[in-house]
């Protein structure tokens, strides 16, 4: 009987990283380690002092340390991957892809040694490509290789839904498929408002035009922030798959998952419906998709290899 | 500019008002007063104060107080209804009404003489009687007056799937209409797990078994307690509707509103499709019903209908 | 590498135990198994199903059953004890220490045989007698068998300073030592307001009878009600000690622990600071006591062993 | 009867001033207005947008918006200045001052303009003479203006001291008068651990550590950093106070406060133990100090003064 704390290491400590670690840390889900490059230590290490200083304030206890030292994550219970870089003006996909394939080797390679038996949840774009070089890499079984992007996209179909019906978001719910950002599958048919079907709440053109944003949900704070990306609404989700995890809660929530045969694909990382729970992705859920949403769940299925066929 | 902390009175300080009270003041959503009558104003003030010395355990800050003096409610930003008599053996249908209709009455003056422009639910039963014997009685704009059930009987239709399906309750959504109880006329249709339409997840003889169960799910408890009802579900039914209100969330939550027209009633209260915010019942929903839907709702406002004749 | 989900056994499914059982589940410590006599076991189920049914609303997970069979409570994390009777009318003190000591003894051995590896938190009356019986009879070392006192007559007097001083109960500290109820030691001078002495604040006549009134806390709830007696701040306090150790929190709570020399004292349970966290009652802290306040505490020790005198 | 949510205006979108409206949402305490300068319009608008995304997930309801323009945060509750620049290397420090002020008059003069009723928290520094600042050009009540300090210097002292003796940060609690960083007077005579006197628990040599630390709190944090300054504490503390406020919880915290003869002050803006409820700064607390203290206080008063002669 041991009642030892969890504990939780997020690779990267950037906005997503950082704020992923304080929503673990606010929740009490267990102690965190922020991990970064050498060159990153010490600000990864005022961040998580920072934030281990908000705690008598807002009532946690969790013990939140930087490191650039990977023996400091052992035997971690979950670990979140944020590292890598973002695409920068005049670079090219194919770059983008290959130096975070690099970078999500090294990572991979110190969590195994650390942690053989951890699950590791992956937020690094191109996310789908980047989790399969995670699973490949770790040797791990599939259903501890997680990619998120559903929990996020829905996020974000559901605040617009919220704000066009002037609902409160904890009525609305929201289903994608497919990959992330412009690749996604939003199945406006299986996404409510208090059970309702929204197509009766809203006209077909404006839930078209809310479905276009959310594909472009990314882009648009981007463009907003200048410089840098979305960072409290990523880390709210990496959170909730986390908690759907260590509590294991069973939770039903779009997770990007290994397919062998599922929906007809195979050997390919792709959002689908799943059942995270203690053991990870426990089920993938099949539904059933009409003419039209199989077709875009294959144009998704075809870029997520494209990119793929990128990898070293 | 001012934060007046708001106040919630709660009237009946049985296991329902009582729980209720507490869980107001674990949220923190104002100052509760637990008013009974005379002979039971000290065990109203003992679980008032036995529930404020959770307090600092807990950490909420609300003053909680049981009276038996209605000034003490004075300027209630909500009142919560829970007083009544419980249908006790050999008791007709027609004894409850009446008794729990005077007894709604007589409550309702105290409210209205002290807190002439609050918003008042109502839990007691037969539930869609009595809201419409306070509405009548407070001579209340119709939003300002709401009566709970269908919170309470989706709650169990949800836990009831989430144990079938094994999966966690944040997932599940049920979707109930009509009256409370037998009458209550659930809509399958509109019931998802992770937005999955639940007749795709479970076998329709086992969901229709749900169904007859959620139905009984009052009596399913009562049975089991061998004396009293449900108070924990019930409470937390009342207390998600005064959050929506007070907090002015605009939930869409079932509730027990006042039909002018809608789904082709009039004159009656009935469980129906709601927005619940600052207003009260800011708005019903009207969805679309298939035929035996409708057949059924109807059969729901029947049974309404033969209670309220019962009516002094 | 995993997550399963901790098990919370309460014995003793009357309003006390439910009402633990409930908080627990509330801030999802684990799943919880209610545990009554045979007779009582439709009264627990019952409530273990109405307080699963605001699993949804509330937001929860957590499996909650009632049950007889102590096989349920296998492998129980934490065992939390409220089983026992009350003194009633004319019920001589001998004849209740002895009756619970049965029951105490009777609910070990079930334990013990079920979860030979968990923690016992102990509230039945007299407790520190109580805790002592479980202590012996289940032969577990004296860090894991714990009882309750302090953080309730601590909740009770910063309830009833934070009323006095019209101040925020989450800036009222309190300390007690001793036994429970009339044989409590409470500490003023080791109490505070937002760091300020109490006896700064307040005149001492009044300090007094606030002192005098948390003596008697639980006695003023059970005039109020009539019959029975307080359960909200009890169960609370219970799942405070048990959120310390399930989450290893190491707080610094009043707890009644087997004392060998601390405090002067040896072989008896009595109420002294304590740190909890993983291994239960990590640490005793021994505090400075003036002359007073020691001879109060050799008191209370002579009252507890009075009543362990009556033990079989 | 009204249940109109709060708003609360948050001036500055820089990292602590977007972290403190994050949490405000987290809370529900209302809806957030994001202000920033009209270069800042669109990263404001971005962050507001991100956080709004989280809602679904965290489970909050709460508009929150970026702007520029002050006739957004019309009618607002409560407001935060967190604008203003930090202190470059080779600024003076009178440089910094007089940049502040400015933009301190200039930003209260639209606070003024559109929330002539509002109640305004503090955080931009020299702290004590932007207080001083805004509360001169608002023309406000003096209980109406506040600073920040006490909460974010207790709290780095109260994670050392619980780091320090491995304790929950739940069970520590600690006391600082004056001026913020290096001129803090903490109170360590007023500080404990469950209540015991920390210096009866850790060596004085250890406890002087302890608070030379905190003193250099903010500066561990920016070289840590190595470029801008620590957001989540502070963050976290802008919201303690916002929450003691707009719930009206007459908190007893350190807050910046206008001396009018208190502690022998008079004419300046100095962190004291306050009441902070509804009406903002309710009550200064004066509580009694020893010659060492009195010293400390004064010499923190003198270089509160030496700023505000810096004033235009």
């Amino acid at each position: 009987m041991t009642f030892k704390r969890k504990k939780i290491s997020v690779i990267g400590s950037g906005f997503t990283g950082a704020t992923a670690a304080f929503m673990l840390a606010q929740k009490e889900l267990g102690d965190v380690v922020l991990v970064d490059i050498p060159e990153m230590e010490n600000p990864a290490k005022g961040k998580a002092l920072d934030m281990a200083e908000a705690g008598p304030i807002q009532g946690y206890d969790a013990k939140i340390i930087g490191t650039a030292n990977y023996e400091d994550t052992k035997d971690s219970d979950l670990v979140i991957i944020t590292a890598g870089i973002a695409r920068k003006p005049g670079m090219s996909r194919d770059d983008l892809v290959q130096t975070n394939q690099k970078i999500m080797k090294a990572v991979t390679n110190e969590i195994v040694k650390n942690s053989p038996d951890t699950t590791i949840i992956v937020l690094t774009n191109p996310v789908d490509a980047m989790t399969y070089t995670v699973y490949k890499e770790s040797g791990f079984p599939k259903e501890r290789v997680i990619g998120q992007s559903g929990v996020l996209d829905s996020a974000r179909f559901r605040t617009f839904v919220a704000e066009e019906l002037n609902l409160s978001v904890k009525d609305i719910t929201g289903f994608v498929l497919g990959g992330h950002g412009d690749d996604m599958v939003p199945l406006v048919r299986y996404s409510y408002a208090g059970g309702i079907p929204l197509a009766t709440l809203i006209p077909k053109e404006r839930l078209e035009e809310i479905v276009a944003r959310t594909r472009k949900g990314g882009a648009e704070i981007v463009n907003l922030l200048g410089t840098g990306s979305a960072y409290y609404a990523p880390a709210a989700s990496l959170v909730e798959m986390a908690e759907a995890i260590i509590k294991d809660q069973r939770r039903l929530l779009p997770a990007i998952a290994f397919l062998e045969g599922e929906y007809g694909l195979d050997g390919i990382y792709l959002g689908v419906p799943t059942i995270l729970g203690a053991g990870g992705i426990e089920k993938i859920i099949e539904i059933e998709l009409n003419e039209e949403e199989t077709a875009a769940l294959k144009q998704s299925a075809e870029s997520v290899k494209a990119v793929m066929e990128v990898l070293a």
